[in-house]
């Protein structure tokens, strides 16, 4: 099979043993970012060596992915090491290695579930189908949006492009939108059943808060993301193809850093995974 | 000086150098927890491995902690080791290890901080001033809580037990409140000036959501606790002893597991920090 018949998500997280806790994988040209890949396929790939790993027990239920440096294009190495196996979950340790400088390191926690009394207490916003709304374009400045549909319900870049009035930098006016949540459908192109891979990269897709308050692109970096999946592998997989529905806001900017705390969705309102990521921005 | 002479929070953060990345410390009484000691100080310690590290770079940024196994009262070893230091930022690997099984892991980022565009878009709830409320006494069951002044706004268990109707178990109604939020004022007994170690532990605070939504005590534990420091280190110093008013809430109890999201403010509106946590839980 050609590497044109698989899809981009399984592309970009196919990893090859190379010792017990280490595995090689290679960027994807697919998935480039401004500077090396979107982070969403780095954690995606990392989450993949906890999965494919043959002491693995249960499913993804946290991960923590820390953006230490920027990865190159090319080959890296992934270490992940079962730290810790109770009779019900499991603790990962892992780094992600270029010329033996460490680029990413992740914690991932995995488990068994059991059925317990459930309830979803958070409400997903009300919002049109995805079908009654645009498809969007114009912001298509990287290469890895391409991998996308999304449609914005609310707080896309135009948005604050059409906010801006010139206000600028530190201290001053932001110039941007009034909020800074976005809420918006998405899924994989071409479509894709959803998994706990696509689900991660999925968890990292929102543009930074940074450009809808300031009304403008600034220099921003994703340092740290948490995400905690709150659904079954059963509730992943009953996802299919269909569009998520994501929501993210900030809750402060200050001293370089904003965090960015997000929800997803599947469309009949089972709060699939959250996500908190801490970002980098200079204004 | 005798240990009643020293704050049991610097108590309990106490460690010696054994290596260049290894310290040595112990459990302390104060702090018990139902089994083992209080995890927000278990996070403490683990940061403060960090913070006393000859190589650390800036403040604390972000830590998620991974509450791999019991921690046995005595002593422990902390490994913790900046895997890759930048210009502006480093990251840490933490494992605290007993008879030399890994009981906890951690990563952490500190960094610098420059001035930067700075807003506050949560907003923190209205509540009552600290004087105006009663503290909390008739829950404390464990050691740990005598540490705290908690004044409760909203959410507490005795709301969760007056709504108790009995309603039991899997699948079954909750019995408890209808809401997982509470908000509470909280500081340290006696009171010390707040700094990265103190705000780390209130950050872990807060008693589990399942019990309010259940209207009783379950089997529950955190796993995975991930703090994002949202104020620098002036604004955290300039919170003297002062209270802070904390706020949280879970969004998805499901299979064993629930989330839960806190925020932790100053008495004068700076979001000094966000908490989020996975929970384990059975009903």
């Amino acid at each position: 099979m050609s590497d044109a018949a698989i899809h981009a998500v399984d592309q970009v997280v196919t990893l090859e043993p190379t010792g017990e806790n280490t595995v090689r994988g290679r960027t994807v040209e697919a998935w480039a970012n401004m500077v090396g890949p979107f982070g969403g396929t780095t954690a995606a790939t990392m989450l993949n060596a906890v999965l494919q790993h043959p002491q693995r027990l249960g499913d993804p239920l946290a991960l923590t992915l820390n953006y230490a440096g920027p990865v190159a294009d090319g080959e890296f190495e992934i270490e992940a090491r079962p730290v810790r196996t109770n009779r019900s979950n499991q603790h990962w340790m892992l780094e992600m290695r270029q010329g033996g400088e460490v680029v990413t390191t992740a914690t991932a926690l995995t488990g068994l579930r059991r059925e317990t009394w459930s309830e979803t207490e958070a409400v997903p916003p009300e919002v049109p189908a995805p079908e009654d709304l645009k498809v969007a374009t114009s912001f298509r400045t990287v290469k890895w949006l391409e991998n996308y549909d999304m449609r914005f319900v609310s707080g896309d870049m135009v948005a604050a492009d059409q906010g801006s009035a010139g206000g600028d930098s530190a201290g001053g006016a932001a110039g941007g939108a009034e909020s800074s949540t976005t809420t918006m459908w998405i899924r994989d192109v071409p479509e894709r059943a959803l998994d706990h891979l696509s689900l991660t990269a999925l968890c990292d897709s929102f543009f930074p808060r940074a450009f809808l308050r300031l009304g403008r692109p600034v220099p921003t970096g994703t340092v740290t993301l948490t995400i905690h999946y709150l659904a079954t592998a059963d509730e992943i997989a009953a996802q299919g193809s269909d569009f998520l529905l994501g929501s993210v806001h900030a809750n402060r900017f200050h001293a370089n850093y904003h965090d960015e705390s997000a929800q997803l969705w599947s469309r009949d309102g089972t709060l699939l995974a959250t996500a908190n990521q801490l970002m980098y921005f200079k204004s």
